[in-house]
């Protein structure tokens, strides 16, 4: 055998990655063919990552943001120590496995953000390195640089394509972001063929106008790929981007460089050929040559070595700053000091009140000294989101330990890095738009569900409520359409109170995302004294009117509809009919409580239900048991003062009497 | 009075703009004084337009893609004459105005496309030039040039900032748009202030990137933009970007070049400053000085000309080219010849069937040549989707007139340019990606259902059914999502003939979108001797079992989960229970059936029903009562095989029939 151990070591990643898509016969073989030595080459030589700690505080950060080529991650996995098995690699795609078809935060060691849906990953990778140029902004002193990593990923033509990833490279060359490192992989294939067939732009002028570093190399010459390595990491002031220009299905006689080595399993007979082409023995299938095998796990010691200077260096700079080393800790294990909520601030009751949005700028103003791991942003909406804590600073490359992030007009990179941020860990991501932009940030919000990321979304301008501006930014289906999504909790709180609850609510989620909900419109303080204590807001859904006895019917809202139900209410007392009015912030919250409570809170004797909500239906028949029994939106809305639209829409506590007076009757 | 006809021109348009915004107390005045010189300049020395026929074929498309200057377009309709009155103008953002707070097609004479949320009406925009230049192919002879106009738009930096522009920009490069020409208001202000705050790329450089023309200039020289806007006429194999370096708010003395100006009335006081600054009387509000309106009147009588030289032309072309001729009136008027359908594939009973997308590549082989107004394509999924029809041609720079379009990875732009196209006029275009990323397209869909646009989008791999791939690929919420959007049709046929029905609704649909929601997996082709006709698909859900009278139980269901409803009925039925099964391929058509027809389908008087469905309940409670009665999906999806998941997530025959007997009990 004349090959060189590297050269085994490379093919070894090319090898597991056919056999493993062949065996689940689905999958993507292409992309690890081609990208083998370049993971060869930063996996083996520069990544400083510990195998049996995936979760090192500062270990560098590796995103395959091109997810479909999961086979080259989890070869890397297991070559390199982590515990991933070869009877997992083996089950690749299968029910219960830990290798998935695409790579899953969570579910696989070492895997650190779920990725797929292209442009995700290149974009969670900026907020990574975003979050390590914050933290060490805050925490290094001197030589004692406790968070000092490397970003790197790998990243597809796919990914650059995207828009969300064009987004996050503007942002990403404006703050200088120097520790983040990506290789493209340009193999001039995509699903469709060639990528002639659609992009051909300059990608390197491109990267070049956000700002970056660009370095084109042959992604097939490891010395070139050391040395472009090199250069990256000395370039501190701008992201590198090492433009690899490679082979897509490397060494497949048949299939290199076509777009039928992308998706699909090559086949056993071009298997057989691929791995006579490379000179490795065809027929041993899931092989790993006993040297090589020993080379790539001398990542074991390594990283338990990395690790144990680290620690050192922790303990050195606990001993020196004892107080940051302690507020370091906090916020790398979760961020939520005991009893922050003490300083929720309490509203007075007030007939005019305010905006929820104006409450929840109020909440931020109050929380974030106490939570120091908080990290905000707005997507060029600062002033109506109302995000920015009077406190906070900004963040820019200038002052990367402010605390507040001018992402520009890119709400789906405000989304993906958010996502990004919280699971580099030690912030809290949140991040504002106005609640019909939610569509733009879709993915993320999915993807934050899929993988229990808790950002939190500031979604303001929530309703027809907004006004003059219009249909266009009027929100009507982005409620049900953010409460069909798994493992989101989406709060609309009523009033101020409500509000800070809310933010409670969101901060206490450490399981997903959270989606406040807020108004632009004032809203009245709702008087406590009368009404039942806003703290039900945590279990999504309360009665408002507790001591009125027998009710005949419910009646249920959240937000800004509150106030009409509230409304229809007093109505329909003054005709002798008694009606409970239940708030209800949020559907995810209620429903996780005991049947017990959510029978308390509707009775399943009281029938006669009518919910009012300036949205579409969809989701109240749940409560309401049909669609009739909602006083909701049907249409998109229009350009009016927003009194106008609830009374031309409809959206009014007559309504509301008139339909629990028709089921009654 | 010193200043000169011009100036005061251009003067009239900030001051009518200011003037709305204030009357309105809510608006945008900044964006509108700033392009002021740009607009006055285009639209009476270029823009090839006709006030009196808004909807002449011909015409130069303008789009304000920064739609929260409305004021500006609407002030430029008013003054050349079209159908929009000062009284409109007065009525600035109030109901039942024709003068809404963001520009709404449609509503607004002269009003191409719906603008607000950014980077939309930018990307609208190319899907416009690119209808132009693919009808131009397709139809021009000679100097017989029957399509030949410019696709003008102005565009601001947060249309540059947002990922569908950037999508839109690269292909549009690629595509080489040389009669696209967009002015960039280059204002240096967002909302939260500088756009130095997150905005320091080189634009000019990336725009060059991606293969555009880039002419910077002061965008308050009237002469430079003269002679930038014939620069870019004359540049042909490349679209152009003229870059403005504009003042927001020009000329008022506190607020130019300030967020002040953006998005609030400038005030009394300052107006009163502004229009001293400007040389014109402070204390008229609404007012145009007589000889302005009669000079931009002019483009009255031009406009009437430049249609009466066109129809000329056509008339010509007309005697020449009879057939095309023929073909071109037809496209243009809707593009649907009569009897179309009858070409639309019958599918025979086949127990191992084939998958929708199948079916749908199928249905369209078939209809391509009946249609010749389809103009399809899918973002980089063309084998997945199967969108191509075996005889369309690729559309290139260099074969404008081919039928399919790579978009490339860019599901966006996709969207937003195939409502550009179809409200372009003359193609029916449609495109295709994973239902999963209709998350990635989804503001277009909205826009599209608010705007009456009747793009169709088509969605491959629409459930846990596409097996491996993931939960990152499996859709879950996405149904209910996209049944939550207003004038939006979903469309998830049952199996090959449902397909080609749901085909037919989709083309017949020309009030909004059409979303084909379509499997990866084989479905059977019902035996329709057996069942009802697959006609009923037209009509949204249809009784499949008619002839078993008296059922006890509806089973409703739609696309892949049919075959489940029907096994459940099957196995009831040895039980000696008897059950109807519906299928259910559009809500949305359901609906808009008549209460008898709904009745029929699904009597009032059966009380059992259960819904199966691979996706989120959301939604189907409004037919079940309670979402208890539906087998759906309640957590994301795993890799897998399909049948593993369906079985492991419980979706089954098995399912379905214990919830109807636990109702039945």
């Amino acid at each position: 055998m004349s090959l060189s151990l590297e050269q085994r070591c490379v093919h070894t990643i090319r090898t597991l990655s056919m056999d493993a898509v062949q065996k689940a016969n689905s999958g993507h073989p292409g992309m690890p063919m081609g990208m083998a030595d370049v993971a060869y080459v930063l996996w083996t030589e520069f990544l400083k990552h510990n195998p049996k700690n995936p979760k090192w505080d500062n270990r560098d950060r590796f995103v395959l943001s091109a997810g479909h080529g999961s086979m080259l991650l989890y070869s890397l996995l297991h070559l390199t120590g982590y515990d991933l098995s070869m009877e997992e690699i083996k089950n690749f795609r299968q029910w219960g496995s830990i290798t998935p078809g695409h790579p899953e935060v969570g579910i696989t060691p070492g895997v650190e953000t779920t990725t797929g849906p292209l442009g995700q990953g290149f974009a969670n990778g900026i907020g990574m390195a975003l979050a390590e140029a914050h933290l060490g902004a805050r925490f290094n002193k001197g030589d004692q640089n406790i968070i000092d990593h490397y970003t790197y990923a790998i990243v597809s033509d796919g990914d650059l394509m995207e828009g969300v990833t064009q987004e996050a490279a503007s942002l990403a060359g404006h703050l200088k972001l120097g520790k983040l490192i990506y290789y493209y992989d340009d193999n001039k294939i995509t699903i469709d063929g060639s990528t002639d067939l659609a992009f051909t732009e300059d990608v390197q002028k491109r990267f070049e106008a956000y700002g970056w570093h660009c370095i084109p190399i042959d992604g097939h010459d490891r010395d070139a790929i050391r040395k472009a390595t090199k250069e990256a990491q000395s370039v501190t002031d701008k992201p590198s981007l090492i433009l690899c220009r490679t082979h897509i299905g490397f060494g497949s006689p048949n299939k290199q460089d076509t777009a039928g080595s992308h998706g699909s399993p090559l086949g056993d007979d071009e298997i057989n050929l691929t791995k006579k082409e490379y000179g490795v023995d065809p027929e041993k299938t899931f092989h790993i040559d006993d040297d090589v095998l020993d080379f790539y796990r001398k990542a074991v010691d390594k990283g338990a070595e990395a690790e144990a200077a680290w620690n050192k260096k922790l303990d050195a700079y606990k001993s020196s700053n004892a107080d940051l080393a302690e507020e370091y800790t906090s916020i790398m294990s979760g961020g939520i000091p005991k009893s922050w909520n003490e300083v929720l601030p309490v509203f007075d009751a007030d007939a005019k009140g305010m905006a929820t949005r104006k409450a929840s700028g109020l909440v931020l103003d109050a929380i974030t000294e106490k939570i120091p791991a908080l990290l905000g942003g707005s997507a060029d909406l600062t002033g109506s989101n109302l995000t920015k804590a009077q406190s906070a600073s900004i963040l820019q490359a200038d002052n990367y330990g402010g605390t507040y992030i001018h992402y520009g007009i890119r709400e789906h990179a405000m989304g993906a890095m958010m996502n990004g941020m919280a699971l580099h860990g030690g912030v809290i991501p949140f991040g504002g738009t106005f609640l019909v932009f939610s569509d733009y940030c879709r993915p993320t919000i999915r993807l934050a569900g899929l993988s229990h990321i808790p950002s939190v979304f500031v979604f303001t301008h929530d309703s027809i409520g907004l006004g003059e501006d219009g249909p266009t930014h009027q929100p009507v289906e982005h409620l049900a359409a953010l409460r069909s999504m798994i493992n989101v909790k989406v709060l609309r709180p009523a009033d101020a109170n409500e509000t800070a609850y809310a933010w409670r609510a969101a901060i206490e989620n450490n399981k997903g995302p959270s989606c406040l909900v807020l108004t632009r419109q004032n809203l009245p303080t709702l008087d406590r004294t009368k009404y039942a204590s806003a703290e039900g807001t945590l279990k999504g859904a309360y009665t408002l009117n507790p001591n009125d006895k027998d009710p005949k019917a419910i009646i249920m809202s959240t937000g800004s509809e509150v106030e009409i139900a509230l409304k229809a209410h007093e109505m329909l007392k003054t005709e002798g009919i008694t009606t409970r009015v239940v708030s209800m912030p949020s559907f995810e919250l209620f429903e996780a409580q005991d049947e017990a409570y959510r029978n308390e809170v509707m009775p399943k004797a009281i029938k006669t239900r009518v919910a009012v909500e300036a949205a579409v239906p969809m989701g109240w028949e749940h409560y309401t048991g049909s669609r009739e029994n909602v006083v909701g939106m049907t249409s998109y809305g229009a350009s009016a003062p927003f009194e106008t639209l609830y009374e031309n829409f409809g959206i009014t506590a007559e309504a509301v009497a008139k339909k629990v007076k028709a089921q009654l009757a």
